[in-house]
């Protein structure tokens, strides 16, 4: 397994240099602690902890993975100590409210320490995760009261906390939870039903673990109008607000997974388990919602993760195995043969990677900053605020987890390409780095349904295309502005061109679709994959440009990086970007290219 | 996992109404017996074996995977006896001589064989693949004696074979290899050294094991020039033509894989190992890769087999899980949700599973009509013919190799991701099959490695563009004798331009290379995919067209299934065709977009 090294300086780069967070965090409400040197020493702490305490534990975790004995889950060896270093350090509260013991820092620097932490070891940063999603829907939603019974040890990481939505029959269909959810005469709840897929369902690290849960109500109405949210704890809170009576909370099973196997994933049985609601009855989806962008960022950085440790190992091994010659002669004549990054190909998967995990992190930089003004107004209890900037985030999600996972996939696969047979290995870890990836294109809506967000729901029904409108215009005036700087000129007129091509695809589909609903569903993945590429393309030309601006006027980083920035989006440019071409044919095409053939002509027996 | 049911329409498809295998098998010197009964024959017996006893083993194969204990290793439960069952069917032999106890059929035969045995269960088809090489490697270089001595054993089965290649310094550049065979007295050699990667090295399934090894005589030249090959069996032959004397062969270890747990991956260690020298001294590789065309055809098989098995489970899923409504409408009303199948984006996943295994049958049936003649060149000892058949073949196997593999591997991913967070799950079998297909990328030379050898050596310096423009030319001869038909019109135009630029963009690269050596390598991944993609669209609109024609004139099949072929080749034209766009531009981009970062900007850290 690559031992991780926090890319500290493509971070900051970011921070400082391209996106100028000091003055993002200075206008903030809860910005005024973020002050650089603050940030900087956080973001130092949180590189050391990940670096040291989780990276060691990845192999040995995958090796290991959880194990489930007479209802109780055992985590890897070291998990729990891991674990307890974490709530001593503070982090679980990095970015939530004060009141409850956080330390109310902006909610971008959490993404940030979630990227260091996942790259680390994914498997571990899911316990911790999967309570930043309860967390964050208790604080939206619940009562003041449950507020207070809960959030305190949920911000300590005392608790942890899970979202319980799936179930055997049902994943992303949430209308057909079948869970139910009884009133008692106390006002609290009765709780039956069996979850499946519940991340850190289960396991030793924390003395209790309170389920948010969709249930129905018995005169609820069918399918998605039908469906509460509740709270369920494991163990009911006592009145000194630790662990009390058991709630008949049971983990069955484990599941048996292609990978982040040091995540426990259980089915839950909830058995007349005491619950209480949280948002209005029959209204629980849209709560649970509320928090689906962030909860999508979060599943987006995993590809950004995935993409630089199976980089951070192939590059390692590129430059000490040696075989063949470069075609353009010897590169090292005194060694038996070339390290392989001197092979063209070599340096395109290498580079493959390098472009997609940086790219991807400017990405969640941008919008990161969305995220902050978003979680404000719920803190600030401003739903204008809250719904203005979830909006705009709105459309960068679907992008992020959609496309950055597959690129994050496609990279760890990249990896193991360098590596040849040995990228096949479990010893060396690549291989593990693509079967923890796998995971991200799946959960948190697959990858087809973040495209069918995107075009259907984002673009076409919500701004019918004034999102695509909007960050085109962005990315139009990059154009423009740069279009007679010689070093800039070719991605300006590249931009230029996909700028305009992007809406015009958009116009076509929307046409399209008034005639044939299917026309949507046709071409959203290649409308969602187009989308990723070209907005990458953008954040590589920004990179490009401020990299190049360093280097005349000077920057906090050596030239080397800036350097090796102006040549990554150089090879963006040429070797990844024009994939967007085959999408943008494709999602023209007519729908019944997909839909025309019958079903039973489908066979092949 | 999904269980096997061999596509034997589709194969009878390709074999009766596409390639006439009757007549081509009438026109073979070894195809007399290969007649339509007895082709039929042999393909129904093979599928029954592939689909209950082979099928029913992949799963389990891959929980049990190989034990290591003491230098001794055992297979899975179940796959001792289901071999026995392979001798006994006499299936080892399938393609080779009579005189040794096979049944003489031709090799293109034993391509399909290989296909049903290695979707069922590509784990066991390993050991007798591998044994397929060592087989071939003898037949074709070693003494009459040592023919007599090992190939009877190995015809029946009741000995297996490896190739000994990889070192752990060396896989691609075997320039590197270190084993030592030191000439005896007797005219044989005692060769000792390490061995890794060695598939089939050691199990409990067979009485003995001959190795095929490259090694360097004492006074061999230094690099390739110096590699001779030898012949090592576990055991000496005894006199009665048992397994003799131990030969201090000795297994000292198995890989642990991501995938193919059920085939032993062992390090072999010769310690003194008696062993016979095949084919000139110093002249090991090029002995070693006589068969390295039909060895690649083997693995790129792979692909097709993935394809397909991932694809027969993705679709009974597909039918079966009911989730939401289709975009265009109810689909099923009176359902809780209608099947995924019904979702225009799920069913761009299957047909691209289906576009990819039915595509790349198609390719391999193509040219193992050329590799049937290239081994009756060997056969026969007609030099001329099988090299005249090895260079028309050489053309066709890294693109078979390199892009089937990769569009395998694509395909079983597609299989997870239509059953979403299900695929992440082992006892759907999904993920074994993503799993198991991604070493088909790795071994038997990486897909960088296919590319180059497509590009640099059989493209540019074989044949000066020459083999691209033959292929192509029988794609223009489909455009021309199609254009003036409706229904083929579109296919038929869009060949056209391919043609014309696959030619255009051949000789590009050409022209740079001249003064820009690294210009090869730097396009090479993309003229591979290219390629792919180009070739599987001519054999796709090959099918179409005779599809059309029997939907007319009546054939052998369903007219159910012949629609099926002309929607699935209008998806490839719509859907999978237009990505060749973004290789042709990235193709001809400068290699400096690779090249010029100096190797230590590349830094993470």
């Amino acid at each position: 397994m690559p031992a991780y090294k926090a890319p500290l300086r493509d971070i900051r780069f970011l921070l400082n240099e391209v996106f100028d967070y000091p003055a993002h965090y200075a206008g903030l409400p809860n910005g005024k602690d973020a002050d650089p040197d603050t940030v900087n020493a956080i973001l130092d702490e949180c590189a050391k902890y990940a670096e040291e305490v989780l990276s060691p534990l990845n192999l040995s975790g995958d090796e290991e993975g959880c194990r489930f004995e007479a209802g109780k889950v055992t985590t890897p060896k070291g998990f729990k100590e891991a674990y307890e270093q974490w709530v001593a350090g503070g982090w679980q509260g990095l970015s939530h409210p004060t009141e409850y013991g956080g330390q109310g820092m902006p909610m971008s620097l959490g993404l940030m320490k979630t990227e260091m932490v996942g790259t680390a070891n994914w498997s571990f940063g899911m316990y911790p995760g999967l309570s930043l999603g309860a967390m964050n829907t208790i604080l939206q939603h619940a009562s003041d009261e449950l507020k207070t019974a809960y959030m305190p040890a949920l911000t300590e990481g005392r608790w942890t906390g899970t979202m319980c939505l799936t179930e055997p029959q049902c994943g992303t269909d949430l209308g057909q939870v079948k869970t139910r959810a009884e009133p008692q005469s106390d006002g609290s709840y009765k709780v039956t039903g069996t979850k499946i897929f519940i991340s850190a369902g289960e396991h030793d690290m924390a003395e209790n673990i309170v389920h948010v849960v969709l249930a129905r109500l018995p005169d609820a109405p069918a399918g998605t109008r039908g469906i509460s949210l509740f709270i369920i704890p494991k163990f009911l809170p006592a009145a000194d607000g630790s662990a009390g009576e058991f709630n008949h909370v049971v983990c069955s099973a484990l599941e048996h997974k292609m990978g982040i196997k040091a995540s426990a994933t259980a089915v839950i049985n909830f058995e007349d388990s005491k619950a209480w609601m949280i948002a209005e009855p029959n209204k629980g989806l849209e709560a649970m919602f509320t928090f689906m962008n962030t909860a999508r960022i979060g599943t987006a950085i995993q590809g950004v993760c995935h993409a630089e440790l199976s980089f951070q190992g192939a590059l390692r091994y590129a430059k000490e195995r040696r075989s063949m010659r470069a075609l353009s002669g010897k590169k090292e004549p005194d060694k038996v043969a070339d390290a392989i990054i001197h092979h063209a190909d070599v340096r395109r998967m290498l580079l493959t990677q390098k472009a997609f995990a940086e790219g991807g992190r400017a990405m969640i930089y941008y919008a990161a900053q969305f995220a902050d003004h978003m979680t404000n107004g719920i803190i600030e209890g401003d739903q204008k605020k809250y719904k203005k900037w979830d909006d705009k985030l709105g459309f960068f999600t679907p992008i992020m987890k959609g496309f950055l996972t597959e690129m994050g996939l496609e990279a760890a696969n990249q990896g193991i390409q360098v590596f040849g047979g040995h990228g096949y290995i479990k010893e060396h870890g690549m291989e593990q780095i693509a079967r923890d990836a796998r995971i991200a294109t799946l959960y948190e809506g697959t990858t087809g349904i973040q495209a069918l967000d995107l075009l259907g729901r984002k673009v076409l029904i919500m701004t019918r295309g004034g999102a695509v409108r909007e960050f085109t215009a962005l990315i139009a005036k990059f154009a423009v502005d740069n279009m007679r700087n010689a070093k800039l000129r070719s991605y300006a007129t590249a931009l230029a061109r996909y700028a305009a091509e992007w809406n015009v695809l958009t116009m076509r589909i929307m046409l399209t679709a008034r005639k044939d609903r299917d026309a949507v569903s046709a071409a959203s993945h290649h409308f969602l994959m187009y989308s990723g590429y070209v907005m990458m393309a953008y954040f590589w030309a920004l990179q490009a440009q401020i990299a190049g601006n360093k280097l005349v006027h000077g920057g906090s980083e050596s030239k080397e990086f800036y350097k090796a920035k102006i040549a990554t989006a150089r090879f963006y440019f040429d070797h990844l970007l024009p994939r967007a071409k085959g999408h943008a044919t494709s999602m023209i095409k007519p729908s019944k290219s997909l839909t025309k053939l019958p079903i039973d002509s489908f066979v092949f027996e």
